[in-house]
């Protein structure tokens, strides 16, 4: 099936709804390289995996199924499932023996960053993370002026903290600036946020 | 809602269609207990987490979602999706800043845990997350015998090797006990493979 709209894009059937969701949101934040921050980071991933650099994988969408369908013959169906909240971070794995874990969040904002996009469970799971040892950190990506930043968890936390004793719901761009790392965007991979862990912790 | 069964059992409803598969399964394999393989994993990570001895979590089951219905005032409810194979283990997460990693299986087989357990893609993730210097390992269950053993993931690889080169396609008992480390269950945690991990890989 393929159809023109009136303003001369293509229709393309979406595969997936999660599919859908995205291709939405990108005709207002990431129109220019037509590309998801999860697009990209996926791809990233997969070239980090398949040059043997680390192994670093999205987890899958936390669904609760309620009913299934068995046809014989064919595939079982999910017939009514409801989706959940993650528990952890979104992005995890292993990088020259260390742990990383991650959450990536755009936002069209132009001078800040709003903490909402962050769950309390997230924040939790980044402190259990940091207690332990392992490096974790967020990915932020201004999608409206195309800039992308790598925030240390430690970071995150404490603006976090600020926001619950009273301070202010959102990170200014400037000290996103101050306390992140851009991250300029490349071809293979397109957001090398390795390089990042490499200087900050000395794995290179 | 609640009955008994002639033979005295509770009938409990199951709150999802997973919860309901694992339940029969139990009927055959571990039954004395009352309690899963997958059952005792997640306790026994809810205790290390509530600890802050490790931060390990089971992977959310992977589902294609297809179609979702957005009913007004109310939860998306998921209408049409699809299993999908795994890309990796079911489990992994942070132990004193270490990359942790680890599948596990039951078997109700006495003398042998079939390899057909695992799949190429875990095999897989498992040679990868080695190279990274990560801890990948299996915990394989005979719920017949209500043994559990931790496995090293490289024991694991050239026991599958042997089957790709024409060998076995299970690894026999005495095999198991001679390269794997026996955990015998506990009250909390439940399967300490942690204190594994500390005499393997002296991080204790």
């Amino acid at each position: 099936m393929e159809f023109h709209y009136p303003n001369g894009k293509k229709f393309k059937p979406a595969t997936t709804v999660e599919k859908t969701k995205k291709t939405k949101a990108k005709d207002f934040t990431y129109s220019n390289r037509g590309m998801t921050l999860e697009e990209d980071l996926n791809e990233t991933n997969k070239y980090y995996l398949q040059s043997e650099i680390a192994v670093i994988h999205k987890k899958p969408t936390p669904v609760q199924i309620v009913n299934v369908d068995y046809p014989k013959r064919s595939a079982a169906v999910i017939k009514e499932a409801y989706f959940k909240q993650a528990s952890t971070t979104d992005y995890n794995g292993v990088y020259k023996g260390k742990y990383i874990d991650f959450e990536a969040k755009e936002t069209r904002f132009k001078t800040s960053f709003p903490l909402n996009n962050f769950h309390k469970h997230q924040i939790e799971h980044i402190k259990q993370v940091l207690n332990q040892n392992g490096i974790a950190f967020v990915i932020l990506r201004f999608s409206s002026i195309e800039e992308v930043y790598f925030l240390e968890g430690k970071h995150l936390l404490s603006l976090w903290n600020r926001m619950e004793e009273g301070g202010r719901k959102s990170i200014t761009i400037s000290e996103v600036q101050e306390y992140g790392h851009r991250i300029l965007l490349g071809f293979r991979p397109r957001i090398d946020y390795i390089k990042i862990i490499d200087k900050l912790y000395n794995l290179s």
